[in-house]
């Protein structure tokens, strides 16, 4: 686990020219946290979990807590509101929830955009006659007008109307379908990014829904420092529209895989909203979890750990 | 009210060569708003309380509510808590509440501070022998190690660590101040304006405790977007120590203050985080509630509207 996180530093460094400056924050970041846990675990809280972290390749089990679950998870049945099965691992946050027919989300009105959206892949979602072009993009009214995002504010600014929760990920229904055109699950997105990369990573979602026996997906928004020439760190991003909708510096997929015998496979993948050639193989923009729990303020493995007692963490694909 | 807006906005712009660039942003926005409220209040959930609109110089109710009170209030008294009394007007927001000795805060773990604090002042919680020399800043340990700020983060950053709560607004109680201290209720904050111009809108604060029945006192970070020279708009600001605590481009106080009969004057303040000339009057910095709603995604207005039946915004002070 450990070499696994250098080797990842030291990939990250080894684009950098490729993937923007903010992302080495990132690895940065999680070598600095690495030292730390090693020479002051046990004062984290790990000491319990000593055997645990023996056995698999865990991440650190925090000693506070991520949000539990508030919502009784049910299994994803025929009938059954699919947003409710999404939340099996729990939230990464409990602010401003919202739940829809194909996803749950916590809105940040800061931002004017999802903090996050968790939704459940399987192959019943993803079959069906529903059809986006029956869907409009429209502002969520369950948000404030003060903190509401609407089309007007995407309209020539030069970005997509990104999709968090990806359309083609709810075929099942058309409501399900329709409901992903919420604003609210929606960012300013590269355009070249939107429909080339990120699209290729969506795709990939989907694809897992054959190896998996159920795959969870959460996505969100991430505004990454980068160091000036001053030397100092800044979060920078351009806000759009009479409403400031705030445009991601980066995106993150966070999928949650299912296993046979309850293990639990994590790959996590940070995209710069920038344009990204697609012919860089996906697995170059995994990342550890912990460098987006500590950039996102979210927190993902506490609430894994509460389902599975065999969490592997893929930080780098097959060598 | 219109017209107090508008002397508002012309007084932004005349000494905007003191207050940074991002406070006009604010104020161009409350424009923007207000005439999208006059030609369109019905569709808002105005009409029903237009009756309530002609007799006070009130805000707009919006039609989604802001965060109810989860915790019943409690009129304050001798061995009743103060945290519980200052939730007397709701939250701003419901996200990471932590309940202390001396206030109520909701914390942001992304940007490693608070989204706001509230708290209570009367005679009786400015009066006692409590002494800051006894008290040490620290971290928060309830929040998590990713996500938290420590004194090493601060260290030779040049910004001082800010209470958001004051020490000085909690004499009553040494458990009371000390809780000041915790990392969670600080930020970054440039040193002249924490020393000069801020110190003074705490001391007034304080002073108007002669005045009103109760002060309540609501203080949070801001992260102003300006216009660059793309003619963008863009949030920017500065992250330091190994955590990334953020340093705000502004801070609010709104000053929710009860006079006899159950009327509610409010008050609410912006001042941006740089020297500050103290001998500019406090007045000058008064902002209409509605910028603060839009710029930090929270809201006061309509939970104060629960609470009274007149409420006047103090938008400047007398001419």
């Amino acid at each position: 686990m450990y070499v696994n996180y250098c080797n990842k530093m030291q990939r990250l460094f080894s684009y950098k020219s490729f993937v923007s400056g903010a992302s080495l924050v990132v690895g940065v970041g999680v070598g600095a946290a690495l030292v730390g846990f090693n020479t002051n675990d046990e004062s984290r809280g790990l000491k319990s979990h000593r055997g645990l972290l023996e056995r698999v390749p865990v991440i650190p089990i925090p000693s506070v807590d991520a949000a539990s679950n508030l919502i009784p998870y049910q299994p994803s049945q025929a009938g059954v509101s699919k947003s409710t099965a999404a939340m099996k691992y729990g939230f990464p946050s409990l602010a401003n929830i919202k739940t829809r027919e194909s996803y749950v989300t916590s809105y940040d009105p800061r931002n004017r955009t999802a903090a996050w959206v968790i939704e459940q892949l399987n192959p019943e979602t993803l079959t069906g006659s529903s059809d986006r072009k029956n869907c409009d993009f429209k502002a969520d009214d369950s948000v404030h007008m003060y903190h509401r995002a609407t089309n007007a504010d995407y309209k020539g600014t030069g970005f997509d109307r990104g999709h968090l929760a990806a359309a083609a990920n709810h075929k099942w229904s058309q409501k399900a379908m329709d409901d992903t055109f919420y604003l609210s699950n929606v960012s300013p997105q590269d355009p070249h990014m939107n429909r080339n990369a990120w699209n290729n990573l969506e795709q990939y979602c989907r694809s897992l829904t054959k190896h998996y026996l159920n795959v969870f997906v959460c996505t969100g928004p991430l505004y990454l420092p980068r160091q000036e020439q001053d030397g100092k760190l800044y979060v920078k991003y351009q806000v759009v529209g009479k409403n400031h909708v705030a445009v991601p510096t980066h995106f993150f997929k966070v999928l949650i895989l299912e296993k046979q015998r309850g293990e639990v496979e994590l790959r996590s993948y940070v995209m710069p909203n920038m344009p990204v050639d697609e012919k860089i193989p996906l697995e170059r923009f995994l990342v550890p979890i912990e460098s987006i729990e500590r950039a996102s303020g979210l927190l993902f493995v506490p609430n894994i750990m509460k389902k599975t007692s065999a969490l592997q963490a893929i930080t780098m694909g097959p060598s």
